[in-house]
């Protein structure tokens, strides 16, 4: 089905052939992920993944596509340029260097980028992917339990990470799906705070973000805590998150369109008073990227349908003050969402 | 002297500008490592760093150049307008939709890949460099031995790569150099071979592959063992293995090729009769990549300098027996090589 869609594309659009070489598509269309990468070339005719000596014993298991391997680069370049190339659609994340490569060495005059065929795809989740993003999303429960067990004054953020990431591997994750952001006190005011070796003080506002990453797809959630009892201003931005992101799950459904989403979770911040601080999207995608289709944010009008996935992540950051984040990965189901993350949400 | 080095280039090559966009080159240049990215500009007379708004606080407290910010990619290709940039020195690595949209955009006609001059920077480390790849790899050997003494009969490879990524991030890096591997039994024949559920079993030869991210550079080694006894051909396959890996540090010296010491530690491998099982080069470069320049291999004729980190990593994998690789992350010095990872070696 999926190798189907590139051929009608190729039929469509004239080509000589596509040929696939970033690691998540490479897993999409072949169920295979070789560390050293490979390419895979489908023309109207043949479909074969490419992969390096050194991959090939481990592809040939995995693949569910012809596999052939080469030595080096230019026996692969060799065994491509026999399918006589000249019209090759691409995807618009390969290298400059790939392209020029692929004109001098192959011969190929025209490129046509194939990315909206293959977002198209992935986009709507299969109930087999679904299954795989939930199990990713439960390991990143238990990784955000132990962060809440383990945050306590005078440990430093690198340390609750470390423990964070060792229950994910443990859980079965492959590694986190990111970064972990461990940010407290000033650094919370930074949407990307990766833990450091700031050690958390007493009446820091702490933001977790994090997730996991399972048989290749990801999961992303974030929770905000203080340490200790919250002032007045840490309980006003919380209480304004927290509503806006339990509307947003609340409202999101399918025929509703991301931007709309976005501005419906902006709306409650505004209200607050604070919508100048939340300086960022409601979400994204979710997948075998940690950040795909589509954005949730003004500048995407894609509709919503069942099987897609996103994150619904309003936050408010006050410079120098501290900052409030919360986040769950969403379902978009037949007839609203679903928290495929599941911790508690009312943690101030 | 790093942005001299652009700005010669830029009058060498009549160009309007250099710009930079990948992670490991922004901090080179900048000092600075936007989770988001960010694009540096040198023109003949200005230099700018141009980040996301989001970036904006932490990139200013970072960079060693002047910051500038945009909202989103138009008002990004707004700013770089301006410059009249018609020739254009790019990064090999950069995508072919961000050279399409220079294109169009901005308005550029000609682009010039500027990999070599960087290539000739990056390669050789400062001494400061070197200091920080020294405490990766202190990291790295604190690891090994975590895994020296957590593999036993039964456990999973996945918890013993756990267990080791925690102790890497508890003492201070920023996440595994890659992705750890531990390839037990006949696993161990797959050079990639990253930690999976299978349990380790008794008799297993057990390849273990790790290395550090620290303060943005990478270590590198890799230790095999036998959980019990070895056997005959388990002991001589080390044996190879060991002599020429071993060989490689004492002869590696200012002045030798890359390639000549590949055939010198191959050559080891080759006199006990395992020559087709050395399915791989004999080593890379590392700093702010895992894998840089030189490559250690027949394809590179890179002469050896003082300040060259590279590693030194002779390999042999026997299908469905299993296989040994014994590897150091080495620094070339004046006059030899030292072993920056020190994890013992004699280890069956």
């Amino acid at each position: 089905m999926r190798i189907e869609k590139l051929k009608e594309f190729i039929a469509e659009k004239e080509l000589d052939g596509v040929l696939i070489t970033s690691k998540p598509n490479l897993f999409y269309f072949t169920g295979s992920s070789p560390v050293l990468g490979g390419s895979l070339l489908v023309t109207p005719d043949d479909t074969i993944f490419l992969v390096p000596e050194l991959e090939y014993e481990e592809a040939r298991e995995t693949s569910r596509v012809p596999v052939d391997k080469f030595k080096r680069g230019g026996e692969l370049y060799e065994k491509l340029k026999e399918f006589g190339l000249r019209r090759l659609g691409i995807e618009g994340r390969i290298s400059y260097s790939s392209v020029q490569a692929y004109r001098e060495k192959l011969g190929v005059e025209d490129f046509v980028v194939v990315d909206d065929v293959i977002k198209e795809l992935r986009i709507v989740k299969t109930p087999e992917e679904i299954e795989v993003i939930k199990a990713a999303c439960e390991i990143a429960d238990m990784a955000m339990m132990a962060a809440l067990e383990e945050i306590s004054e005078g440990k430093r953020e690198r340390e609750i990470a470390a423990k964070m990431e060792y229950v994910m591997k443990m859980n079965g994750a492959e590694k986190p799906a990111f970064d972990t952001i461990i940010a407290s006190g000033w650094r919370a005011a930074l949407p990307h705070g990766v833990a450091s070796d700031k050690r958390i003080e007493k009446g820091d506002l702490v933001v977790i973000d994090e997730g996991a990453l399972y048989r290749h797809y990801h999961s992303d959630m974030t929770r905000t805590i203080v340490v200790g009892s919250p002032n007045e201003k840490q309980r006003d931005i919380y209480e304004a998150v927290l509503e806006a992101q339990k509307k947003g799950v609340e409202v999101a459904r399918p025929g509703m369109t991301a931007k709309e989403l976005d501005t419906i979770v902006r709306d409650v911040i505004k209200e607050y008073g604070y919508g100048d601080y939340f300086i960022h999207s409601t979400g994204h995608g979710v997948g075998l990227e940690i950040h795909e289709w589509p954005g949730v944010s003004q500048h995407d009008e894609t509709v919503f349908k069942p099987g897609m996935v996103i994150t619904i992540e309003p936050g408010i950051y006050l410079p120098k003050f501290g900052g409030v984040r919360i986040e769950d990965t969403v379902l978009i189901t037949e007839d609203g969402a679903l928290r495929l993350t599941k911790t508690e949400r009312e943690l101030i």
